[in-house]
């Protein structure tokens, strides 16, 4: 039985309010709150038991590096990896994006080389790409989605070419809630010798992910959208690309050895890991996923499908407003416009009134938002701490913008 | 009146015991402890004011984005930067040296171009110049500490020439604790239109740093080795530098717009600062370096300029020690190896039986132990903390493990 009182209250952040009014966070796809579970690891991670890591041999060094490596277990497990050191820390999808973009792709793709991406990527799997356009002459191509915002694998497929070197998808959209049949874009992909980079920013935080049955070479994740702390991350990145990979930042600890002529560079994943990590983060990110994992991901996603089915019925139900985006099994997130003058921002100026956190803006979705023809939208987001009665709230708060807009 | 008694007491971990005996924290180097009002600091940004910066308009965002805006006022002060503008948020020296070798080097360098290096330089100041000499043919020019470790300015200028680009440079060595003269190679570099990057990570914990006062391009620092939470971080630019580079990470926040055919950058700092940032952490760094400056950093200077006279006399009275370097006005930095058979790491392992963490290896700065004629060293790296009581027990300790392996 999926008890999401009790979750909530693990959560501190959700009893305070906001304006005078109880906080009804459904800005999630932007970032989820954490539970005291994970707040407490930070807060004893530097008030207990902190130190550097892989460098030390004093007790606390040797604590927290055993917590630290602990990790990449966890995310293993979370991703079903097959192998623990296929896992890259980092500070988040942004930060693996760019590490395949400067490792795998700049070395690799020539002009004229193709990477495929569907028009509903976020800006961390645009803007590294178009660096090689720029600097390299890499065409990019696009796949739209359909009408109801889903994302016809067929088409994804047919966009492969010989001159395609990579695939780079969503698998699930963070504005319109997609989710995208990556395994069967990335079997096709495989089956032409194309390397596959899943950006599983939304998608981890709400359905259980399987990097070995989607067969994707590279999967990003993000721990502040986990429930983790900001800057926490990962990369699952398959052994056999690892291989093919240059390092991407260089610094401590990626190396062998260093000399005045020349590097000796680590194996994967430490060579794709420079300098002084995120330690304390990343501790706190394995608490998160323990989290999660203890509740079920399976559990979790039947909350949130709950969710989103009444969210849809209840926003669909207002005639006056614009939701973006109908895609069967879409996740609890949802993108509108308001009819009438009212710009998002507005209509999200009124809802923080009511102590209902959304966004409103681009969503770093350009591509998208071009395609929906608008340059801005609100987006509710859900995550596994709410309810059917902050669905409701939000229903009224957006009834009143309604009246005060209309 | 420096009262460090008062100043321990805010450092929660410093209370501690390890293997049964009070720790004594001496592995500062690699990183430092937090006081409690960074620890408190992130407790409260998770639990209470989290949410996304910049993209949202509702309480939480604002609130956060706020506060983590503010950041760049303080470093600012801290480092006494002409422009707020000039300080871009980062994870730590790694990463703001890599910007500057992908964003500002990487694209102006030409096979045959030189970059001037110091032998003492950590690998984060070394690994992103050999990636320029492996893939474009950058040529690195090394120059040589004394025999008391101190690094004459002059030799630093002399190896200037008329195909030197960039001149990489410690301001404190991580080994041997020298003060590096940097406003002498900058002013001198300067006038020869040679960009000069400052390697802060040392410096800015133990003295007052000016980095108008300096005369740098770049200026890197750490957060974590500042008192502040793990994976934060800042490097300045100057303005003018600024507007040479490219973007180094490409994702949300450093675009103002992205189409499918371009991407419009956004002005600096925030075209360097892509994705979602290490909002807790900087939020963090902040108080940790407001901390830092209630005390003072010429009191630090101070304090930490006694413990470093009096460990000196100290270590230099075992005439069974070897400690590495003697330059005037060295900062509390101790290498050394021990007569006789004993492996760094196995002194270590006897401090570390005495409460005593210190560090053994290369310290990341492997053309220095080359240069040395060492493989590894033990490092007792000292704080703001730090006593002369703590120096006594590391002396004590270092004697029993003389007796051991004599």
């Amino acid at each position: 039985m999926y008890d999401v009182n009790a979750i909530r209250a693990d959560f501190p952040i959700l009893s305070r309010e906001v304006n005078g009014k109880p906080l009804v966070y459904l800005d999630n796809g932007a970032s989820a709150q954490k539970p005291r579970a994970v707040i407490d690891a930070v807060t004893r991670g530097y008030a207990e038991e902190y130190a550097n890591v892989h460098r030390g041999l004093h007790y606390l060094s040797n604590l927290a590096t055993d917590k630290y490596e602990a990790v990449r277990g966890k995310i293993q497990r979370f991703l079903n990896a097959a192998h623990e050191d296929e896992i890259v820390f980092n500070t988040g999808t942004t930060e693996g994006i760019n590490l395949v973009s400067y490792g795998w792709a700049a070395p690799r793709l020539q002009a004229g080389d193709e990477i495929v991406l569907s028009v509903m990527e976020h800006h961390a799997n645009v803007v590294p790409w178009h660096f090689l356009r720029e600097r390299q002459g890499v065409v990019l191509k696009w796949v739209e989605p359909e009408a109801d915002g889903s994302l016809d694998p067929q088409k994804v497929i047919d966009a492969m070419g010989p001159k395609t070197k990579l695939v780079a998808m969503t698998h699930m959209s963070n504005v319109l809630g997609t989710v995208v049949d990556v395994a069967a874009i990335c079997a096709a992909a495989r089956a032409r010798g194309i390397a596959t980079l899943i950006d599983g920013s939304q998608s981890a935080v709400h359905m259980p992910v399987d990097v070995q049955a989607i067969g994707c070479d590279f999967f990003a994740i993000t721990g502040h959208k986990l429930y983790g702390p900001s800057a926490s991350g990962a990369i699952y990145i398959r052994k056999e690309r690892q291989a093919e990979m240059r390092p991407f930042m260089g610094g401590g600890d990626m190396i062998k050895e260093v000399t005045r002529d020349g590097v000796c560079y680590a194996d994967g994943p430490m060579k794709f890991e420079a300098g002084t990590p995120g330690i304390v983060q990343t501790i706190g990110l394995g608490v998160a996923l323990d989290y999660m994992m203890d509740v079920g991901m399976e559990a979790i996603a039947a909350h949130e499908a709950d969710l989103a089915d009444y969210a849809s019925e209840r926003l669909h139900g207002l005639n006056w407003l614009n939701v973006q985006g109908r895609a069967p099994g879409k996740g609890a997130i949802f993108s509108f416009t308001l009819d009438g003058a009212a710009h998002a921002h507005d209509i999200s100026t009124i809802l923080d009134k009511k102590g209902v956190a959304v966004r409103a803006g681009h969503h770093c979705a350009g591509p998208l938002m071009e395609h929906l023809g608008v340059t801005a939208t609100c987006r509710a987001s859900f995550a596994m701490y709410n309810t059917r009665d902050e669905v409701d709230v939000l229903i009224e708060a957006l009834e009143l913008a309604h009246d005060l807009f209309a």
